[in-house]
C-alpha cells in the first residue's frame, strides 16, 4: 500500500529551470537556502533540515552511500558534470507533467522543453503577469495604451501556456481589491511605472489589473504566498489578504492556485474549503522542511478539501530539488494515507483515490491538461 | 482508562439546531462544508477529512458498516427518516447539557427544547447579541432610544439565557476597543443602522456596546473567532484583535469564551492564560479536522490552562456533527491525556480530574449551569 | 545517543535572576503564570502544561517523588528554604554559561554574580535598552542632550556586557522601521520621554534608536517576540513585523537574536534562514508547554539552519525554571535528534554536532562568549 503510493506520478504544476552548468560549494549553497548567501562563517544550509534531507536522498542517485559528506557530494557533482546530475535528477522525480514558471530567469536556466526532455514528460508554461506588463514597459508604450496593450499580450500566449502566475506578495502585497481596477486607474498607475528607468511592478492596481486580464483569458492563476526568497515581505504573503480578490474571482469562474502558503498553510487550506475556486499546494516548504515533511503535509490536509490540493516542487536551479520535492511529498502524503488506512480512520481503495488526486488530478482538472 | 475517559458526558456548550426534515445529496455536501456549496464538479466534501469522518464513525449508529459510500449512506438516512436520524446522532452524542446558539435559523431548525429532549438534557439559550439589536431596529425605534431598548431586551432575557455572543467576527471584525462606547456614539451608530432598509449591524461601537450590555446583564459573552463560514474574514477573526476589550470586561468581571479559534488557536490558548476571564473552545474545528483532531486538542491544550477550555460542537443543520465533534473531541482528549499517563508525564488521577473539568466541569462553573 | 544528548551542558542565552526569599502558594503560582495571578477561582495553573511538568520533573530534586501534589511540594520548598532549593535547580540545570537580563527587577533577585555561583558557571549581563534610557531621563537630561548620553551609556556598558535587549515588542511593538532616526527625531522624542513623570518609553523612534546604540557599541540585540505576561500586546510581537530593521541590521553586521517567538516561531524560523543576521530561540514557550515542548522544538527547527538555533529558559522569579527549561529542551532536541537518526535521516554524528551547536556552540560564536 505504502509503496503504491509511493510509486505513483506526480504532476508538478509549479517549478522553474534547473541551471545547465556546473556549480562551485559558495554557489550551491546558496541555491540550497532563501537567503542571498550560504549564511554567515560557520552557518551552513547543509545543517538544516533541506540539508540534511539532500544528504540523505540524493547522494544514492549519483551512486554515493547515503549521507554522503557535503565535500564527497559536490566532489562527485563536478565529476559527474551538470547535463549527467541534471538528467539523473529530472527523472528520478518521476512526473508525470510539468508547469514551468519562466518569468525568472537571472541567468541562463534550463528551458520548458528541456527539462520535459529531462523530466520525460510534457513541460507546460506558466507566464508570469508581472513580466508581461515589465517587458510591455520596456518595449515602449504609452500610458493610455498600456492596458490594451498588456490585456492582448496575456491572451495572445494564453493558447500555448497552461496558466499565469501573480507576484504580487513579493512586491506590493497579497491586499488586494476585489473589482477590477477603471480603465483610469490602470493608465495612472501604467504612467508611475513608465516613468521608472528600469520598469518593475509593484502597485495595487497593476498587480490586479493583470490577475483580471489572465483571468479574462481563460487562464487559472499561481499566487505565490507565503515564504519565498529574501525579498519577499512575508507579513505581506498571507493569503487571507486575498480573500476579496480570491472571491471576485471565484464569481468570474477563475480558479486561484495558493502556491507555497508555509507559514499560513492553514489558512490557505480554509481558504480552499469555502471557495470553490482556490487550490493549494506547499511546494518550496515540502523540501526546505526535510523530515519535518510529513507535519506540513498533514496540516495542509486538515481543511482543504483532497479535490482542492495539488503537488507542486518550486524546484529552482538545482535539479536535486526535482527529486527532494517529489520524494518527500510522496512520502509524507502515503504515510499520512497509509497511517489512515492502519487507523481504521478511512480505507485503502479511499486512499488510493485520494492520491491520485492529489499526485496529478487534481492538477489535470484545474489546468485541463 | 482510556475508556473510561471516552464514557464522560460532555457539556456541549455552543451549538445550534439540526434540520428537522430530509435531505437531498446537494444539500447535505452543503452542510457538511462551510462553503456555500459542495463544490466545483469534481470535488466532493465527502473527500476531506470531515468527509471521512463522518463515513468512519456515523454509518453503524445508522446500522451500516463504518466506511459505506455517501450513496449508501444517504441512502439508509432517508429510509430512515430526518426525526429517527436527529434521534439516533443526539444520543450517540452523550451530552451532559447544550447551550444553543438560537441567532441564525434561516430556515426551520430544530428549537433547544426539542434538541434537549432528543439528547436527553437540558438545552440552555445563549441570546445572539446581533440579532436582538436587529430585531429592535426591525421593530421601530428613534435613534436616540435605541440603546436603552437593546439594554433592556438583553436584560430581559438574561434570567433566561445561559450566556451571549457576538459575531463582530463576521461583521466589522474583532478589533474592537475596550471603553464603553459613549451614549451619542451608540446614538449615532443606530441612526446609520436605523437608515438600512435590511437592519444588518456591521459597525464596531454597535458590536462594542452590545457585549456591554451582556456584560452588565451579568451573561457570559460567547466570541465566534477564526473559521467559519465563507461570510467570515478571517484575518479580522483573530482573537488577539480582541485584546484591549477581553481586558475590560476581566476588570468587569465578565467571562469571555472565543469559539473554534482555528487556525488561531494556539493564540487563543495564550489569551485564556494571561486573562483571567478567557475561556476557549475548538468546536467546529474538531469536526472538520476528523482525523487530525487530536493535533488540534493537543496544540489548544499548550498555553490554556485546563481549567479554562471547554467542549463544543459547534453543529449546525446535521445531526450527525453532534456525534462526530462529541466523539472527536472525546477520543482527542482521552489520548492526549492517556498519552501522558503512559509517559509519566501526570498521573491518572490528574488526569481524569482534567477530563472532567473540560468536558463539563469548566462549562458548569462559568455558565453557572 | 539519547542519552548522550541529554547530558549536554547548555548556554543559557537568556534568562532572569530568581526570587531570594521564600514563597507562599498565592505568590508562586503566580510566577508559574504569565497572568497577574493564578487563575479565578476554580483555576490554578497547577493544571495546566507548565503546572503538570513542574510536578513530574521538581520534586525528585526536592527529594519528594514525582508527581508530588501542589501542597506536598509547596511544603517541602517552605521546609528547604530559598536558598538551598535555587541552590539545587540552579545545578540542576548544568549550565555552561548564562546571559542575565538585569533590566526588570521589580524586587530583590539574585544578581548575575549569584545565580552564577548556584549554576557553578560564568554569567554574562545582558542590558535592557529601555531600561538606560529611563535610567537617564530619571537622571535629568535636557532633550538635545539625550542621545549623547544614552549612547555613551550604552557603550559605555559594552565592554562587560554580553549584548543588548529590546522590549519594543512590549512597548510601541514590533514594527520598527530599519533606518537609524535622525538627531531631530530622536529629540523631538526625547523630549516627550522627559516631559513625562515617570519616563517609560513606548516610541517607534526611541525602540530603533536604542538598536541603533547597541549595534554600534558592537554588541548583539536581543529582541522579546511573541508571547510574554498580559501587558504585551502579542498581535505586535509578530517578528514578521520586524524585518525592516532586521535587513538595516544585517546591512550593519549586528546579529540580532528574535527570543520565544510562540506562537510565531515558524515565522522566526523563517528569519532565522533568509537573514544571516538572525537567531531565534523557543525561550519561556518551552517550559510553559511542558509535555508539548517536543512540538515546538521540531517546529522551531524546521526552517531555522541548525546554526542559528540556541537554547534560553527565560526562567524569571522561580529557579524552578532553569530546571524546566533546561531539561525540557534538551529532552526534546534529543527526540528529535535521536528519533531522526533512527528513521536514517541524518547520522548520528550529524546529530551529536547539531546538538552542540544548539546547546552551546551557537551562543558561544554569537555572543563571543
Amino acid at each position: 500500500m505504502l509503496e503504491w503510493l509511493e510509486s505513483i506520478g506526480l504532476a508538478d504544476h509549479h517549478c522553474h529551470g534547473v541551471l545547465g552548468r556546473d556549480l562551485g560549494r559558495a554557489e550551491f549553497e546558496a541555491l540550497l537556502t532563501e537567503a542571498e548567501t550560504g549564511g554567515p562563517p560557520g552557518v551552513s544550509p547543509f545543517d538544516s533540515q533541506i540539508g540534511f534531507a539532500l544528504r540523505r536522498w540524493c547522494p544514492p542517485v549519483l551512486g554515493l552511500e547515503a549521507h554522503a559528506s557535503p565535500e564527497d557530494y559536490l566532489a562527485r557533482r563536478a565529476e559527474l558534470g551538470a547535463a549527467e546530475v541534471n538528467r539523473r535528477f529530472l527523472a528520478a522525480a518521476r512526473l508525470e507533467s510539468l508547469c514551468v514558471d519562466t518569468g525568472y530567469t537571472p541567468e541562463s536556466l534550463l528551458d520548458p522543453p528541456a527539462l520535459g526532455r529531462l523530466a520525460g514528460a510534457p513541460a507546460h508554461e506558466i507566464v508570469r503577469l508581472e513580466t508581461v506588463a515589465e517587458q510591455t514597459a520596456r518595449d515602449g508604450v504609452a500610458a493610455a495604451g498600456f492596458a490594451d496593450e498588456v490585456r492582448a499580450r496575456v491572451a495572445a500566449c494564453a493558447p500555448r501556456v497552461a496558466g499565469a502566475k501573480s507576484i504580487a506578495a513579493y512586491r506590493a502585497g497579497l491586499e488586494l481589491e476585489g473589482a477590477r481596477p477603471s480603465a483610469a486607474e490602470v493608465t495612472a498607475a501604467a504612467g508611475r511605472l513608465l516613468r521608472q528607468e528600469d520598469p518593475r511592478v509593484c502597485d495595487e492596481v497593476l498587480h490586479r489589473f493583470l490577475v483580471w486580464c489572465a483571468s479574462d483569458a481563460g487562464l487559472p492563476v499561481q499566487f505565490h504566498v507565503g515564504l519565498g526568497d529574501v525579498d519577499a515581505d512575508l507579513r505581506r504573503g498571507d493569503p487571507l489578504l486575498l480573500i476579496e480578490l480570491l472571491r471576485a474571482m471565484d464569481a468570474a469562474g477563475t480558479p486561484a492556485l495558493l502556491l507555497h502558503n508555509y507559514p499560513f498553510h492553514r489558512q490557505a487550506g480554509y481558504l480552499a474549503q469555502v471557495l470553490p475556486n482556490v487550490y493549494v499546494d506547499a511546494g518550496l516548504a515540502t523540501h526546505n522542511l526535510g523530515h519535518r515533511a510529513p507535519a506540513l503535509i498533514a496540516e495542509l490536509l486538515e481543511l482543504a478539501p483532497f479535490g482542492k490540493v495539488l503537488y507542486s516542487s518550486d524546484a529552482f536551479g538545482l535539479a536535486e530539488l526535482y527529486h527532494l520535492g517529489a520524494l518527500l511529498f510522496r512520502r509524507g502524503l502515503a504515510g499520512m494515507l497509509a497511517g489512515g488506512v492502519e487507523d481504521g480512520a478511512w480505507t485503502a481503495a479511499d486512499a488510493e483515490r485520494v492520491a491520485a488526486l492529489v499526485a496529478s488530478g487534481n492538477a489535470r482538472r484545474v489546468y485541463r491538461l
